[in-house]
């Protein structure tokens, strides 16, 4: 499949990295080219792009980047360039404006997921990993042999289906499906207990499983 | 020990009738002792005082009020009958304005728990419980045998200890020290996900398990 992953950060090099491995065709589209040279050099079969270059490729796109700027990058992916797309959104609207830990810029009756789908209405948007780390997102196994959750929120059954095929190509066991694109207020906000698990517990290699 | 439950409702209820079984010396405050009579007619053993009746009782004081109403509740305990005590708070700041799922009337850069201590400097606040249905409080064997976590937050040591040996009485096995009353954001926030998980699996009888 053609990915398109939005983001130069560790986030978007891990799952482009992962997407190549798996044998998708990608492009990680940036501001700025010259940041992802040195990671490209030993992930040659990823292409970079501009934001809407790198969208207009996928048939799939990927929101990897900062949530602080994630309506702005995707403005500049261009809302041609995402109509009838599947938008997964791994992004989180953290506010470091205190320093860490973090809080968050929207809240409560509104997530950033629902912002950009309403920011990009023909969008197919499904929220989804952005409650572990960069490494787990790919690498699920990693953390107690995969027995953990990754959530998945999204208003369109069909994307929903798709990316729940995507993640399980990356090796989630455990995939919970939470319901429309409003649920990704509770994974969003879920990163506030996240952040002071990574404190308490000093790694990043952690997740929660869902138990009843 | 004597315990004095704050709170006429499920929460305040269970944990009363729990700790009375436990062999505690409990009383529970309430605003109107008329909508308690009928519960007490079956947990004899606990009786029924005011707020501040009941904050005097305790050498240990749970706040098991509803969130929004816990401030003013505390106010009628009185500060002089939380001094120098443990104040453990279950309570969620919820925020039903818009109906269900609710929103919180706290966040972010802060959290209920830490508004309490703010407010009653001389009290010990320990934050835990809050993540888990009133069932699940006192009866954690429930689910899952137990296999799933409760967090504690607190600034005293030896109060968190102290809550910590009251968790493992009713039955606890993971107990998760967060660390300091500020980690109480991250446990007040993860609300917004827990009630997306209870309208996915339509039961209140789940907790997490933190998987590394």
């Amino acid at each position: 499949m053609r990915v398109g992953v939005l983001g130069s950060g560790i986030v978007a090099q891990g799952l482009s990295a992962r997407l190549a491995e798996l044998g998708h065709n990608v492009v990680i589209g940036t501001r700025d080219a010259d940041k992802l040279r040195g990671w490209q050099s030993s992930n040659q079969r990823v292409l970079i792009g501009s934001f809407a270059e790198t969208a207009a490729h996928g048939e799939m796109v990927i929101n990897a980047t900062n949530g602080a700027a994630s309506l702005s990058a995707l403005s500049m992916a261009g809302e041609e360039n995402l109509a009838d797309k599947i938008l997964v959104d791994v992004s989180n609207p953290l506010d470091f404006s205190d320093g860490f830990p973090p809080s968050l810029s929207v809240f409560g009756k509104d997530s950033l997921a629902e912002q950009i789908q309403r920011a990009f209405p023909m969008a197919k948007v499904v929220k989804t990993l952005n409650t572990v780390t960069a490494r787990v997102m790919t690498h699920p196994l990693e953390v107690a042999d995969g027995d953990h959750h990754v959530f998945i929120s999204a208003n369109d059954a069909d994307a929903k289906s798709q990316v729940t095929d995507l993640l399980k190509s990356f090796g989630w066991i455990h995939i919970f499906d939470l319901g429309d694109l409003s649920t990704a207020r509770g994974t969003e906000a879920y990163l506030l207990l996240w952040v002071r698990l990574y404190g308490a517990m000093n790694t990043g290699m952690i997740n929660v499983k869902i138990m009843k």
